[in-house]
């Protein structure tokens, strides 16, 4: 397939590099500018995290550019939560009452890597390195590069540009100041910043916690994460306030008194992390932000994807998600009309793309937010963990019939984020509310025959909610 | 009461006008700087809406700076919504079932002169006009103006500024675009402008149509009002989509045109407004749109207040009350806190008012939404017809135990809007489910003993919708 388009890619992350494979694939010719080093030729400490959390939504867009296999030999499987309490206590809190469902820590470097190779096989796809984009005239379709190299700028001309170009996209800027058409546009941040730091390998490479699991520290107002590396490390990242609490990062700023908050919330890992003090004053401290934005595309010209659309908070695990899922929707689109020959046609794909894929980002995004709290606060409540275990015991008795929120989110793929959110929303409070009247037991011996009555009782709850707050306009 | 304390005013609209009153009052040394001329000199065309909703929580702000019996004179009652169909046909909907509440028209001009004349009494308050604000040093507390006058530029020092600068407020651009510090911010336009039209006069001075109304062409997917003016004319407002629909802004070019669309959508206002095509092509569409951001203050330097803070659409009539009120509520705030000698100072009563008020001002910008749909669509909708009748009734029976969520929102001043949306929320959603499933009667002659009992399950289910959202976390 040939096609004689010619495409501009601002950035060549993990969605910029999926979206130029995807559509080097597809025949176009591709151009793909991006501001920093080949990450394959050089260690690069970008700020972003070192690795994520790779699940089925990603996956199927691996599956879409033939690359699930490839991509399988660098996921380390996380089957749960596993909670520390302050006593170093623990207890592993499964994702899924399904054996087969479990989300993947993966090394962003090494996926990007992969994807680039990939890209770079087609001789119709070529990526540049150290070009910092500077602006885009989204009105000529044309963008300006500052080149690091040979210290020069220069204007790229494209029939049309697809800016992947991360949370702080320069496209979305030039939307924004541009003030060329109605841009609605939010960006807002937590008052938590996250900090990476790490628990190293033993002498002989061995994990020094358990392997298969997201770590948490839930302490209410805070926590800490960690997910394994394939070098027997784990990253591991502190969610604290930047100004609340008896400890935050602006009062952490002494050995003694990082060292006294380990010791006092986080024993257990502090034993772990020799080498916290120097993580904790050599990383930055970032902030936590959501971004929305729209519309996404001017005309058939120019069109944000992934973060630079949409940068969502990291709790729920699925940022690389939802963007790799972009370029599967993309490619939908792309398959419904005919190969776009025109500004014309490429903006009645630009507009279809967006309805269709608006209201699932923004959903994303929202739930992200609502995980946080879900992570930091409520996996230590009674009468959370109460639904857990319920929902454990439905999905493991009646795999077909039931998929918690959770679930409906990471692991049920062929479902929107939006329709996921609504259901798992309506569900869970039906749940937490029969479970506070007392409506339901959540007896250990219960039969699967009584289990089997709850999961009727929840089912019609859950209806009803959604009935409900239909017919109020609440599901908007 | 005197203060040292010299105050920087930026915008001396209605918010500004108020605040530098207030404060006046309070004894601070005031200077106000507005980029327009003196509205009391010089007949201005500021492309913003000619008259205005003025409600109770504008009038506790007015009883605040004792001016109630002053402002009472320029309002004229709207005591309901007067609906009128496509075939000329109207009905009226009350806003509330009790007599004493109703909403009054105003003139955005005569309201504000009227506060410039009261500030200026104050002979520590000094108003400048012609001064346009060009950026805020929000971190030094001086901010830059270009005089029109004298053409020149000058720097204002003041130990603190407030900008009533409105929705395109030059101290949030300089938040944002200073990257000082993390600010959250959103803007949100709908899909829909609107275009100011009018209904004159008869040539004897009295009005067309009803005078005591808001009147409504509510057509589903757009919409006009009209309110009434002093003078016997009304201003009217067609809300409409710039790309949707048979007519739009964008397609409505010609008189022609623009006559059809009204001879087939509006036929009575129509008869009433030979002047259309002149009025519809000399005035401009608007966008319509809302802002939401935080932090409101830098430190104790610098406080948004009003649009600035908050811009929000008009559909619930709330704009100008919403930001009066923000005056009361900072009002109390300084007198909680001693009076405020340094930025120290400053910033504990910064952060204790947006601490306070910011989740009312969320909650009526998301509510002013909500109200364009219902005022477009489901005004005309016979389930939502049988809830107002049905409240009517409630309201006039149980004045004292019963509010709508209109009523809420414009008449109980005393209760936050946050409150009043959950509640009101709550309430409709209690309401339309059970006329939907026909578990209550809205039969015209019920007793009022049969009114109560449904008064008592509407209650019930309310705080039964409460208590169920509370526990899933979903009223936060």
């Amino acid at each position: 397939m040939n096609n004689p388009q010619n495409i501009l890619i601002i950035g060549a992350g993990l969605c910029g590099s999926l979206l130029a494979l995807r559509l080097g694939q597809r025949g176009y010719r591709v151009t793909v500018m991006e501001k920093r080093p080949d990450l394959r030729k050089v260690e690069i400490s970008a700020g972003r995290s070192i690795n994520l959390a790779f699940s089925n939504r990603g996956n199927k867009a691996m599956k879409l550019v033939g690359m699930e296999d490839k991509v399988k030999k660098l996921c380390i499987p996380m089957n749960g939560r596993m909670i520390h309490d302050t006593q170093g206590n623990t207890f592993l809190s499964n994702y899924s009452g399904r054996e087969h469902e479990y989300i993947n820590s993966i090394s962003r470097g090494d996926l990007n890597a992969l994807l680039l190779d990939e890209a770079e096989k087609h001789e119709n796809v070529n990526i540049y390195f150290n070009r910092k984009c500077q602006s885009v005239d989204f009105e000529n379709t044309t963008a300006k590069f500052y080149d690091y190299e040979s210290k020069t700028d220069f204007v790229e001309d494209a029939d049309v540009i697809f800016a992947t170009d991360g949370a702080g996209s320069i496209l979305r800027k030039s939307y924004f100041l541009g003030k060329k058409f109605l841009f609605s546009f939010s960006q807002d941040y937590l008052s938590h910043g996250y900090k990476e730091l790490s628990i190293l390998p033993t002498e002989t490479g061995e994990y020094k916690t358990y392997k298969n699991a997201l770590h948490i520290w839930p302490r209410g107002s805070f926590m800490m994460i960690a997910l394994p590396n394939l070098d027997g490390s784990f990253t591991v990242t502190l969610f604290l306030s930047y100004d609340e609490g008896d400890y935050n990062f602006n009062n952490l700023t002494s050995p003694e008194t990082v060292t006294e908050f380990f010791e006092k919330e986080f024993p257990d890992a502090l034993k772990l992390m020799p080498n916290l003090v120097d993580d904790f004053f050599k990383n930055p401290t970032s902030p936590l932000g959501t971004v929305k934005c729209s519309p996404w595309h001017f005309k058939g010209n120019t069109l944000l994807m992934g973060d630079a659309a949409h940068a969502i908070v990291p709790f729920y695990g699925q940022g690389m998600n939802a963007s790799f899922e972009d370029v599967v929707e993309f490619d939908a689109v792309l398959n419904e009309y005919k190969n776009p020959k025109s500004k014309h046609d490429w903006e009645t794909i630009f507009k279809a793309y967006e309805q269709n894929r608006k209201k699932d980002t923004d959903a994303i995004a929202d739930l992200a937010i609502d995980n946080f709290h879900e992570m930091k606060e409520h996996v230590n409540h009674d009468l959370f963990k109460e639904k857990r275990h319920l929902e454990m015991a439905l999905e493991k008795h009646f795999p077909k019939e039931y998929a918690s929120k959770y679930s409906l989110v990471t692991f049920n793929e062929h479902m929107g984020y939006k329709d996921a959110m609504l259901k798992g929303r309506a569900q869970d409070k039906a749940i937490l509310n029969m479970l506070a009247d007392g409506d339901i037991s959540t007896a250990l011996d219960m039969t699967k025959m009584e289990l089997k009555t709850i999961l009727d009782r929840i089912n019609s709850e859950t209806q009803k909610i959604l009935d409900e707050d239909n017919l109020a306009g609440l599901n908007k």
